[in-house]
């Protein structure tokens, strides 16, 4: 997943017209907004049948990128997809003689390029990766028929590293199809991560090659609710061509009732009095076997999912059942920790933490880990999942302040649906709205919209998701200066939840009104 | 629409079955619960190659009836369509002798009555809607790729007469395949009105065919956001056959903006002190070709619409148009209505029911109607739709009392969306839960869900309403009494939703878990 970094250039040449219609005032409609955007009336005709993307002689991505391969492949049909019989039409009028072409060149520039000016459209990025979302920006018009593209400069940039969206396939088992939709849709927003919180106390869909029993007892059934490593890997490459990262999340040592099913003796035996009550708690961080298992999955983990972060949850770990069970008391006396069970998290987490970093990963956890320990490994990002909006602030400082990186998800809980427009909420976030240093705002790598599978499945998930995820990304992607209003927000994300429709993504309505090409179906 | 009323009788003989396995004991998961029902752990197989419905000799419905010919079509594939490699076991294993037969006959039963004991399954209704929907309530149950049907007695009959649910095709245009795929549904929940709020402030859909302006000029799109006389009247047939009326809207004077696109003279015009303002208000009440327009709309809605009723609306209307207007305030004067404007409105509204009447038509209007008028005709409907909880039993209270029928909706707002199991929310409404003697709760003709349309289109259409609108379906359909328990409802619920997307529904999920089938994609 680490490229070396290079340079990609794009260069079309286009016949310049001169926009003839004074009321044809172009406003672009970008989501999410670019950092530096400056267009004009000036307007070039494209033709799909003269319109090629190609590499330029010179450039260090060359033909056989499978990246940038795959995106020429995807983003032209998506260009000039609109209109079916658009084909025929241009086949009957050959149009301007216009051509588009593709250049990866030396040297590197700073920042992603875009420009579209007399005759010429170049892209220049240093990477793959912002060449491929320079790909996606370039936002073509047309207009009875004819595809045009404006006068138009582009720097571009995302505001923050890390834009995550989280889906959680245990509560709900999401099928395939859904998982590469939502990827889709993810990638024409510049969301760059999907965590994927793949297991959790109801099921345990994730197919272990060393422990099949965890998904053949632990799955809401064994065949087909599954992710077998086929579909894991068909997941990791559809998101890698979008320019996506995939962040597995193994949560322990709560949530994990499922795992109990498929391997016995993992998790905690909670006691009523001095006998066993037939439940179980969090896992048994008193017993070594628990590690060496933690060890084992977390290995095959680390080889399956090649990011070099794992997610290993650390939250909402209750301790009754710990404190109800002898052997754990026992293990406390043993180990110094008294009566605070803290301790035994904190030594829990630790130990998970340690046998990552053995793996060449870095963890990352639920602010839990933080609230409740007082030792983390300095590497280890912290993710914000809880509180009230002043609560957030302060976690945000407290974090930060102690010199960890962190994520913000806490004011994303997308799931959480409300009547009326309430994407302003997720716009109107801030987060570098707290108290710290500029050294701890930098500490912070990003958010993540997080959509939570309790009343989640393939049936809603599309709608619910977008385009309320899509105020999240535009936050996380562009600067908050330009991005400060909600009613010069409006159009724009209605214009561009048209867009995602045209794509297939069937993303939900804001308000009344219609697209163009609703009517063509979803 | 009117159809005889006859008896249907439904025999289908089986082998019987003991029940061998102890643990087997069979809880019926029917929705909305029948009036009475017995079941046994008796169960008799079933085979689709040998399975078939049939009239019975004597029976007034004869092969032939549209209604009863295409529920045997419908429904054959949706009882036996859980595996699709089933046919091929069958095929292979012929099942014991079996058969199934439906005979039509007299004499007419009170109630609609669903028997299935030792060696026979019989179907009695007084009507074809009877019978249509006793053939929605057979279960069959299948088990490791064989079907039973259980040892089973059911009387039924639905509590409320008038069961609606209301779209909203003007706010967002719903394309024809959302509209049938609702009456679907409907059926599926014994939803027996579809009351198609079809024009509204921002769109006028309706393709007129003695004003074709309306559309031309009014709808989002003039040929593709419409509703043609062919889509209309497929819609009418496709809800018939389901046992569904169709209900049309045509709310005046307020929520008009779009009718004044192709109706230039209709509204009335707003002033700004002495000048017109160039916005528009309701119809304009003070002239006559208004009246004459609405008379000639209403015959061409009166004929296209064969239900005897027409909804009138009525809702929101807002004076302060009325009262910028000089034309408007002068014939206030001539009338002699001062200055109360709830006086005009109770003209305009009289005139509009009256013209309905003189179609062989009765008006169904919103509760505002009532609210400011003095005299409305005897056979008017009211129809609640505010109001907190108290109010609303006032007003049920108060409508009733002055001997008006009506329809119950405040509490059924399902737009509305909220976090987490709003379905208990509906399924708590008690309609009859208001001071008023026996004979004022018998003018309560029944409940409708409203789905509004700011916020809905194709795109959430189905997971917005499958299956939180099923709550409302049972309340009034099924006994009070039987039906007051969320906690014994949530499993049967749980179990219809999965039936509804085995059905081709996209019902969202209650909550955590997964259906049997859902892999198969929805």
């Amino acid at each position: 997943m680490i490229f070396p970094v290079l340079c990609l250039f794009l260069a079309a040449r286009f016949s310049k017209i001169q926009n003839k219609s004074s009321t044809a005032k172009y406003g672009h409609k970008l989501w999410p907004m670019p950092q530096l955007i400056s267009s004009s009336t000036d307007r070039y005709p494209l033709s799909p049948r003269q319109f090629i993307f190609q590499y330029a002689s010179g450039s260090s991505a060359k033909s056989g990128c499978s990246v940038i391969d795959s995106a020429f492949k995807r983003y032209f049909p998506l260009i000039f997809k609109t209109e079916k019989h658009m084909y025929r039409t241009f086949s009957m009028q050959p149009m301007l003689n216009v051509y588009a072409s593709i250049h990866l060149s030396f040297p590197f520039s700073v920042v992603d390029k875009l420009s579209v000016s007399s005759g010429q459209a170049s892209l220049r990025a240093k990477t793959v990766w912002g060449a491929l979302r320079g790909n996606k920006t370039i936002h073509i018009r047309h207009v009875r028929y004819k595809y045009f593209v404006n006068k138009t400069e582009i720097d571009d940039f995302p505001r923050f590293k890390f834009r995550g969206l989280l889906l959680d396939t245990s509560r709900h088992y999401l099928p395939l199809p859904a998982i590469l939709k939502t990827l889709d849709a993810m990638s024409y927003n510049k969301f760059n991560v999907f965590h994927w919180h793949i297991v959790d106390d109801p099921s345990f869909p994730y197919q272990s090659s060393t422990f099949p029993g965890l998904s053949s007892k632990g799955a809401f059934h064994p065949s087909t609710h599954v992710y077998s490593q086929t579909d894991v890997s068909r997941v990791i490459s559809h998101a890698r061509l979008r320019g996506i990262r995939v962040l597995p999340e193994f949560d322990s040592p709560g949530h994990t009732q499922s795992w109990g099913k498929g391997q016995p003796g993992l998790l905690t035996s909670c006691y009523k009095g001095s006998v066993p009550s037939g439940t179980f708690g969090p896992v048994n961080p008193a017993m070594s076997s628990s590690y060496q298992f933690i060890s084992r999955l977390f290995k095959e983990v680390a080889s399956v999912f090649p990011d070099p972060y794992i997610h290993l949850g650390g939250d909402e770990v209750d301790f009754t059942c710990w404190k109800s069970n002898p052997e754990v008391r026992g293990f406390m006396q043993k180990m110094g920790f008294g009566t605070d069970y803290t301790k035994l998290e904190s030594y829990y987490m630790e130990n998970i933490i340690n046998l990552t970093k053995t793996l060449n990963k870095t963890s990352i956890v639920w602010q839990d880990v933080f609230d409740n320990h007082e030792k983390i490994p300095e590497e280890t990002v912290l993710h914000i999942w809880k509180g009230s909006p002043a609560q957030i602030q302060q976690e945000l400082s407290d974090i930060t302040l102690a010199g960890y990186r962190v994520i913000l998800s806490a004011p994303w809980y997308i799931n959480h649906i409300a009547y009326g427009q309430d994407w302003t909420t997720y716009y109107n976030v801030q987060p570098l709205n707290f108290t710290g240093s500029e050294q701890q705002k930098s500490l912070v790598i990003g958010g993540e919209v997080c959509m939570w599978g309790e009343y989640v499945d393939a049936t809603n998930l599309s709608p619910r998701l977008w385009p309320r995820a899509s105020a999240a990304a535009e936050r996380l992607w562009s600067d908050e200066k330009t991005t400060s209003s909600v009613t010069d927000a409006f159009p724009r994300l209605t214009d561009f939840r048209c867009r995602l429709l045209r794509r297939g993504i069937q993303a939900e309505p804001l308000f009344v009104g219609h697209c163009r090409h609703e009517y063509e179906g979803i």
